[in-house]
């Protein structure tokens, strides 16, 4: 039994999830290789996920490696009716649709529970926070949790604190694999991408500011330097800004910088960093968006504030005039810039996500008992056997140490 | 008096040209330089043009600066019915909506020649021709034509050669600024922002093929090779070959290049790049585009013919089976990819173009008179001017030669 | 008999011209198609060269394909002597060696004369003047001559507008793959080696200022942006100065440019480019190169007049000391950077180059009595004979069309 | 009292260490700031250092701020021997000269130890070990010890290790601003630099094989895909494999790398990396180079073993003759790349090592003895505070938190 929206949208879901099975090597491999051994067989997983495409497929392979899979969204706005709809009728059990209550929201986390999961795979916790709260009996039946987020990493470490974990949760989010190609090679396109269909504007010769020189930053300066763009870095650390100073960037100030671009993406962890000091400072036209986790990078209260005027100019972009006359474009009221409009992170960069993801479940399945209940990082070697299945997917082999090689490296040390 | 769909659709079509009319300085110059002179006073312009923002500027534009203008589409499906309904509360008399009929499209042509145009702009010289054939008594009225594509300068030197022209028709598409931008900064941009829309897809270590190192073909090969893709180019001239090689990229023949592609794009100006033979020669799941202006470089045709199966697997894309077991994907039936499901040029390209109109209208008005009944080029002083009133937007100065140094040129020759 | 400096210097040349040899596929593939038939036998080649291992490389060619080589220096200093022994040593007369008075240069050119060439190449027309002057008898004998550089081809039109041509005179240095090539890929390169080598210092986040982005400006304002580095183009054509901005430059004048650049490159083809107005504002500690072909750019002369001090503070480069008190460096004394103690050009290049020479001297042997007596052009085909040549070296095959596309283009126009 | 080749060759020293003067500025500025107050007076400082202009700049700096300085070279053969008179007589003590014996070498050691000195630099540690033992009694005195290498570092926890450290010792070499901007910006620029300068080879469209994608080889394979080299790696790492295909690189191993490079640069750290199997199936004329630390990367002694015949065809580059016919060339014996007929590092590069060291001094001056005695990392604010002096020397200001960002940041944790 499932709760969705319409049955009857499944053949538009079929054709996204084919779509993106065709670029999730890594997925499709570790399903070929457990499927006949139904490794998951007799085990429920429950996934607490936004219900898209490329997690559909991901819950797919579990069930076809022999999991009872049961799913709902993490998030009431970011389901997809007919994606949801292919999941049932390929016989996983759904309960979510876009546009669900809070409420709803809720209930539809407890129909997960009640299906009683071995295994879960999280997204910002909540489903694993339910099971705390109102179904502590399953403390002792669950194996474990893969959580996939910082956020959800953040409130187990306070769980873990504050009353001890009855089970080990996995850090999936924390690993090279995942971290690192996110955020260079997954963010960096996506989020000009989004800048791209967004506005319809040219990159090249145009004044970016990228505020933050962390991986994101990073990811997204070297892109935009690709195109030629023109990049200006804001750094509060002097060593990324030499870093980014001999990377070819000009370093500067907020202040100075807000004078001189005409595209702002902030991408630092911190808040306020582009605040009502600079919004006077900008000039008329200037685009802002945010590329960092939380809407709080660009001060859209203080903006909302001291704007005289507001409309929405462009479909995900608000316009505000200022009280010295100037216009200032925000796009998506500075929440994720990657995600307005858009399909979010590559098909490609997620399979290597999803991949760890399925890792994860299996070596919780045949370790779990065994490892510590805490919050565990993914092991450096289920990172490489990762890699070397996406190496081979594109038929790429790679050296191997010989033993005088192995040798010599230890002698060194 | 105009025809368009709902006159009520105004306020979206609003938002879209104040859009854009913040990115189009130079057509915003020139209004501005000539509005209160009222330059285009008591002549009438008709446009035949893709009726979207860029375009609906310029007519804005021209109507500021004291033209009649009158509008009618240059494809019965590229009209925006709310950029159209906004043009005529603005004063413009436009006939044209989305998916008038062949004969709708043609009475659409004749209702503006009824208005008897002093001078024309012209996409693809219909609006000409059809003077021509039913408006002949309104050759000598007529100053000139500003012809927009390579297509129309092409028929418009047919009729010049088979029976002569009546009037100036001024090859604007074949200006450095046009061309040269157009296709190096426009093309490739806009090309890979579509794939990237279109698909959800990485770009980084995709293998990518691109069919021709002409300039939009380079333009694209570039844009890949600064966001990391890696780029192989296919060629039949043998100097642009060595080019492609020294400039980094991998060279090959089409038939090698088949074997190893992740993604296709052709820029050729031929036919049949892509064809039967290549067609079974592809990996599974390659994907193919055109960025060349017609839609047979990839040869369609064929692969209808020998495909076993064929569906829309995602909006915008076909997936056809094919004998041997591979799927192959094509992105917009092979019609320019820049185009599929997107806003085209980005606008500050347009903003060169249409600039240039608007000179070339400005010089007909003043010399049009006086100049040859032929097909023109563009004056290089024309281009110069243009290109230094984008300086000026962008507050880029530059250097002037001085007496000396001009001696000092001269000399040498 | 030859006049050279020291035959016993020759096993030092021989290493040299055998190095060069490995890196020139054109000139040795041409090498062996023609060595057999032994083409050039009984013709005698005069070469007005400057004479050091890749220029060696091509006169050995011409010998073993039958040619009597005799050989000057086309400038006194550039000579090596023991790249000249090693020519003697393998049956090649020469009469050059570094250091020779300019009366001795003179007495050279008579001795190639003296031996009657069929054919000549010449490197800035002093040969062929000296012909003229001296040798008047041998016009009729000789079939033609291809001359290297940019000067020697005005000297000969000059030449032919003063009194007319008596053979024809082939302009190698017009061909795309003579100037294109040489300039976008070699200048730019050994520009950056010379400076690299000569300064000790980084590029990676340094102010460069490259005036003039003509095919070197370009070429070398393009690999310092790979390197990292930060470019500032001037420039007085504001098309140009468009495209400079659109390729992620930035653009200013001069004036402005002088107060922020770390290093300056001129490359405009002018004079006085960087001047006493700019002398003024520059940086302590500013340096100044040239890659233009003449050292009038920099305006050096107004330089030696306002310095108060100056010094070599490192091998090629002099410190100039300002009545402000600052210092600039400048590099080679304003004379071409990438010649500053480097060995010029790569090698590849120039094997394009002289490949073209060979080909050019076939040419005239075949067809010089019947070509007209004028300033020609290296035809189109000759050029895409050489490239495909060159890409055969590299094992790269391309496409040719199909008779069916050729027909197709056809069609068009 | 020094020791040196001659007293008067120190003007050509003087204008060496003038001109990287120039181009260091972090070191100026330290020494300005700590020369009034005459930091070290009263203190001696031992130096065992390659005594070439950069290192020289840095014991004047000690000297002008009040240290009595003593150096050696740190190897026979890298003395520059006008330098060191510059040092002598600008009154630094010198016991080094080029080409001295082993036995020399030690004994010059022994010089600098007799002076008795309060701090030492070390590079390789064979300064402080000669301290152990042959001078016990200079335990106590000494404060402590900045160390430059890898080597040296090793070597001293080995000692600490073995028998404890009656000091501390800085391990300057693992500090962020050394090893990685040393790595990723330095040995790129210089390796390159000397490919160029020691074959006058083209880089762009020639086939570059880097083993290694750490530090070093990431630092070449990007300077070479700016300058449109094509770029394969070799790994043995799948996560770094997968880095360099995201990053646009071929990826594959030595064995198909071998058949296919036309240039090899190895910087793995390991040995044996290009070994006798790999020689065989080199393509003639390919070109064999060493980024790594160590000569054994590139199997030297199969190589000499195997090859029927060797000569120096370049001044650096010995040719080798295999059985099969094929010619290999190799870079200076496989030794490091970038200080083949080098200066070794840029300056810029080493100023901010310098400035390091520098502080390092300073810091043991000040809490030497209250430091652990022990292998010590370099405090992270040091190197905040220098990179900052390197901002302000180029004029660059970077943003500071707020107390409110400050709090916001922490609440997250």
């Amino acid at each position: 039994m499932s709760r969705i929206k319409d049955i009857n949208l499944w053949k538009s879901g079929e054709r996204k999830v084919e779509w993106v099975k065709n670029f999730m090597p890594v997925v499709n491999t570790l399903e070929n290789k457990y499927s006949s051994s139904q490794i998951f067989k007799g085990k429920t997983i429950g996934m607490c996920i936004h219900l898209e495409a490329k997690t559909a497929r991901l819950a797919l392979a579990f069930k076809n490696c022999g999991a009872k899979v049961v799913c709902t969204g993490s998030n009431p706005l970011s389901t997809q009716d007919d994606v949801a709809a292919y999941l049932v009728r390929e016989g996983v059990e759904v309960f979510a649709w876009r546009g669900e209550t809070l409420k709803e929201y809720e209930e539809n986390l407890e129909e997960v529970l009640k299906r009683e999961p071995d295994l879960i795979i999280d997204d910002g916790f909540d489903l694993t926070v339910m099971l705390y709260k109102k179904f502590p009996h399953l403390k002792n039946k669950l194996i474990g949790v893969g959580e996939e987020t910082t956020t959800g990493v953040n409130r187990a470490k306070a769980l873990l604190k504050d009353r001890g974990l009855d089970f080990p949760v996995v850090a999936v989010n924390d690993s090279r694999l995942k971290f690192l190609f996110d955020n260079r090679y997954g963010t960096g396109e996506s989020s000009i991408a989004s800048f791209m269909r967004n506005t319809n504007l040219l990159v090249s010769g145009k004044n970016f500011v990228v505020a933050g020189y962390g991986w994101v930053g990073r990811g997204i300066a070297h892109k935009l330097q690709g195109l030629k763009a023109k990049v200006i870095i804001t750094e509060v650390d002097p060593i990324k800004a030499l870093e980014a100073h001999m990377d070819g960037f000009d370093v500067m100030p907020m202040n100075e910088a807000a004078k001189i671009g005409d595209v702002f993406i902030t991408a630092t962890g911190n808040f306020k960093v582009i605040n009502e000091q600079h919004f006077y400072n900008l000039k008329d036209g200037a685009i802002l968006a945010n590329a960092g986790h939380f809407n709080v990078e660009i001060d859209m209260e203080a903006l909302e504030k001291i704007a005289v005027e507001k409309r929405e100019i462009r479909d995900n972009i608000q316009e505000y005039k200022l009280p010295n006359g100037r216009r200032i474009f925000v796009i998506a009221d500075g929440r994720l810039l990657n995600l307005a409009s858009g399909d979010g992170h590559p098909v490609e960069i997620m399979d290597l996500s999803f991949g760890l993801q399925f890792l994860v479940m299996k070596w919780l399945l045949e370790k779990g008992k065994e490892l510590p209940k805490s919050v565990l990082s993914v092991p450096e070697d289920m990172e490489k056997e990762l890699a070397m299945i996406k190496l081979n997917s594109l038929n790429i082999n790679i050296d191997s140490l010989t033993e005088e090689q192995l040798k010599y490296l230890k002698s060194w040390e």
